[in-house]
């Protein structure tokens, strides 16, 4: 809570994270890592962001470069990377907002020279890798590569300026004329979106959703402990706590039955992702969209919910639970800022389409 | 839909389940049925009432009685009494309903005589046996029975009047001097309510729970077949079918998001229900509680989800989809009766109880 | 409530509305009318619907008739089809569904020549004069003429068949090489478009719009009746009386918050329509377009709120009150039926593009 | 909005307020004041609320302790106060609190003495009288008098510590032995609560509801403006701009159909206070009732646009809005702490009840 009225760059905070062995979660045994699948990934995120859900950003950030270079990166990739995040317990960092074109990427006999600025990179500030993006004007696609954030001409600035998820770390990164080597490209200009590929929008979109049920989850048991502890009834109540007023019990079920689907929707996308991650390069167009559908449902379930539980909670918490002190409007702030990542609207879009033609959404960075 | 215009008694449809089978479901193997779980009828209810929810009405409540005689009969009971259903194929309806105190029963010496009316006695008419309740007022508590339809003194009046539900055969039974043997008792005056015996209530509110559920997903496809059919895009739309308009793209995800996490809850809710009946005797009330949240949670959202979809569909299917012809109108009617039967606003104050003081939902027959 | 049920047309009820001289409300004084603003037949528009809203349809769309003659003709015919009205005490219905294009017009020396069929022709049946129109190939627009409905050639077929509205007469008319008089064509071929012309469009859809309003009231009233003199309370309430249980209080109250609203601004919708009129030819197109997005406003609220309130009641008022006798069903049934005439998602949407863009609403037969 | 982000006192704008001589709004002309009545107080109170609703809340208090002088005070007190306040141009604030009982009145021969603190003193910080209460423990009811603020023994902190309204001065004052004199007594021990007495309550209440509503109209401006300059549609959308987005378009709309109605509903509570007001002590119970049903549905309705308009706002301006440099947030911080004032729930409670019972509010210091 304090950490959220001071914005910035969560050190400690992350340095805690690391020594958790937190960042070992999602990468394969086989390399080091824990092996566990998404859905607990996914978990660990909702638990996380009870709590503090900027960390929980930064935190699910790195999975997500680890799930990338695994979707994206060719087995001796794989494994020259992975093994290396394991030993160096790094932290990934996103570089990728494929919206930003602005970071050029240009083709040199070694490999790429990248330059040019990248909005919204979430988890860049004090990370030790960047899955980056640049766009290949002749091809008119898009390379991705992995960098030490440290390599020369990297600049990553502390920007950030929301009213929410303030500690995301989601800065502006600068490349001035960066070097790529070869063997740091995950993609070439021009390669073929595959199911498998484009899967990672349905990781990283899930990421979001269950980043907004454990926002929404730390709203509502905030919520719940100061009803119990410290709201008293209304003057206008016959009950004789808040507990037992007919209306403060009517409306947190309420507020119960946005969170408590949405968490079940999500927990059954999660594990249609882990099934579709196990496809590897045999993963369908149709499994994809299947998979695209279900995280798509979860996603705006979860939408709705934070942003109901988070401004709804102080009818129920009363004009007392507004100090400073408690700080609860971080919740409704945190989820606002975050529920903007892209509209909501064409969610529902892409799923009516499907219920009416069955189209399938288009696979892009959204969906 | 042209038996929902007549109303009246579905004679020949009930003939047809009785031929298919589908009355043994439930019964356990062991006395000639199929020994499948509750969460097996409950996807069976959700089937035929996409259909014809009249019909999957009594067909549930058969299974109800099947159920109420494994929970209240003794050992001897219920094998004799599940036995004959089978062998008879025998169809059960309910004249359970406590609330209606007409219906006295008197201690005899070699049993009960039960005196007076019994209303909402759901699929008593054409049944063969009846489960009834008579109120013993020594007691002040109720007596529970098991009866053929056809003994002296019972008269199933066919007087079921409303505008939904039509042909649920929910009539009055009228009591004149019946008598009940001692071996018909499954529960005596004073037995103590435990919680195996107030489970009978969480299974009938999940039947009533996966009948709104069968009747909002009958008429989300009967608005999806329309939409994809019959109906013109509007004059406005520069959209060129109804599926590609993007408010009816928009409005029907809305309508899924409300039914889809409805159906997985009450399915999850369905698992429960069939966890606490292998307890048997001795399920806890702890665990009792558990699944009574878990179960009001599915009522209320099937509750919202059926009403907001048999209304709303028609803004997606436009002015022609109201011809009486199509009967599209059956399914607002049959929710809108069938979602009565107990105010949903007081599973809201159960479950906001429950959420605050951890108070468990007071076993009564709606809760 | 019978006649709701029997469908069919209301002869003895248009006769009584007929010798109660209020088909002369709005047809101005020189001409022997009462002279009364729309915003009166509005009112009584909403007082005749809260008992029978099929009836208060066709009372409106005589006046509807009344207030095109005065939009579309010339001095002369303003005189003659008005004091004829007046003088007969006739009964005008509508043949003018501009979107049925089978009614053709073909140029006569003497007139034209109306033949084919023309839907959705609200008070048809029963009526002594129509306003007609028909589809003039060469110029692709509109002829608008009035005829006696006992002119040769013009048959009136009572084959409306919604579960709803089921007594306002709307049934197809058709035109068998049916005569039109050169003084009794209103508009011809090509005529501009005026905002004079166009502002029918927002007379008529501020009838709906009190249509909406009346079944409102009229589900209201009832749902207060039944609370207050039936109702019983909840098994699980502690009031002593339905009206006093905290549940029913809040939900009446939402209920009312939805239609007190909407009166609110469909009465100033009236005020507003009241002035245009008095502008006569020299009504402009921003005034007309000022109009049109507070009809736009009043219509979306009244149509929300009847739905909710028609369909909503029954939470407050039972179980019990779902029989047949009480009929309280038609409510819903008449509201979700009418309020299809036009799709409400494309009046968000001009409603939405004026607050944007500031562009008025196109003036077609619906905006 | 950089005054948001401060918080503290607002000094050189109260001074700004105080020059403009808004503050003589509405004293009577007779004392030197502007006459107008509180439906034009409201009109400003929603315009200056749209840029600044912590200054529109200390604006309005002055204005409500003038009313209060006017209701409570006798006619030499009414001359004495108001002409000094208009001379003097003095600004009141508000130290009523009469759930705060901790301020305690004693009688003494002269008048009597406070001692205590009184929380939630809105606009006392930086004035120059005080509207005061203190508890009167013998009789069980409360002293209201007048006091300047510098008076001996009164101390104001600038305690005030929500997240929203953070200019609003609501600080504690402490009274240490404070004297009151005789003619400073506007309310005596035990005085009968009158209609006109109690009729304080309803400008209050209707003050909130107008800030409420110029928050929202704030807000709605605000994402409009940003709409038309800044959002670029999504990239899903086909539209050129994003106002021309079918989703932005309707969803726009739904908010403006929340915020409309409610400013409809409250000018017409407006015209109610004005009649009121002017009843004087002829004032009946039942009109001073019917104007308690009038601004609850006001407040009600005022309180759902705020929330809403000023949490979804974002849903059209997307993620590039959150940025602090525009401070958008503050609208819904300011609604949200606003909006505690007395909980809605209640509102909804009185409205239904006098629905269903036709039972006014009971006039307390809410209602």
């Amino acid at each position: 809570m304090q950490r959220d009225q001071q914005g910035g760059h969560a050190a400690a905070e992350r340095e805690a994270i690391r020594r958790s062995g937190l960042l070992h979660l999602s990468t394969p045994r086989e390399w080091g890592g824990q092996g566990l699948p998404w859905s607990t990934v996914y978990k660990v995120v909702r638990k996380v962001a009870q709590v503090d859900s900027a960390l929980a950003h930064v935190f699910a950030f790195h999975h997500l470069q680890v799930a990338s270079i695994r979707l994206f990166g060719n087995a001796a990739q794989q494994e020259r990377l992975l093994k290396e995040t394991i030993v160096g317990n790094l932290f990934w960092g996103n570089a990728l907002n494929p919206l930003d074109k602005r970071t050029l990427a240009t083709e040199t006999p070694t490999g790429f020279v990248l330059h040019g600025d990248k909005s919204y990179c979430s988890g860049s500030v004090g990370s030790d890798r960047l899955l980056v993006s640049g766009w290949h004007a002749a091809s008119e696609s898009l390379v991705i590569a992995v960098l030490p954030t440290n390599r020369a001409g990297v600049t990553v600035e502390a920007d950030w300026d929301s009213f929410g998820q303030r500690q995301t770390d989601s800065g502006t990164v600068r490349f001035d004329q960066v070097v790529v080597r070869q063997e740091e490209v995950l993609q070439h200009p021009g390669t073929v979106a595959t199911p498998q590929r484009t899967l990672r929008t349905q990781v990283a979109q899930l990421v979001l959703t269950n980043l907004y049920l454990g926002i929404a989850q730390g709203a509502f048991e905030a919520a719940r402990t100061q009803i119990q502890q410290h709201t008293r009834p209304s003057i206008f109540s016959t009950a004789a706590t808040a507990s037992q007023d007919p209306y403060v019990q009517h409306r947190i079920a309420e507020l119960w039955l946005l969170l408590r689907p949405a968490v079940a929707i999500a927990e059954d996308a999660a594990q249609q992702v882990d099934r579709a991650l196990l496809q590897g390069a045999s993963l369908t167009a149709q499994h994809r969209g299947e998979v695209a559908i279900a995280v798509n449902e979860a996603k705006i379930l979860a939408h709705r919910a934070v942003l109901e539980v988070s401004s709804q909670l102080f009818e129920l918490t009363g004009a007392r639970s507004t100090t400073q002190k408690l700080g609860l409007d971080r919740f409704w702030r945190n989820a606002r800022v975050h529920t903007l990542h892209d509209p909501v609207d064409y969610k529902y879009r892409d799923l009516g389409r499907y219920l009416l033609d069955g189209q399938f959404p288009e696979p892009t960075s959204y969906s």
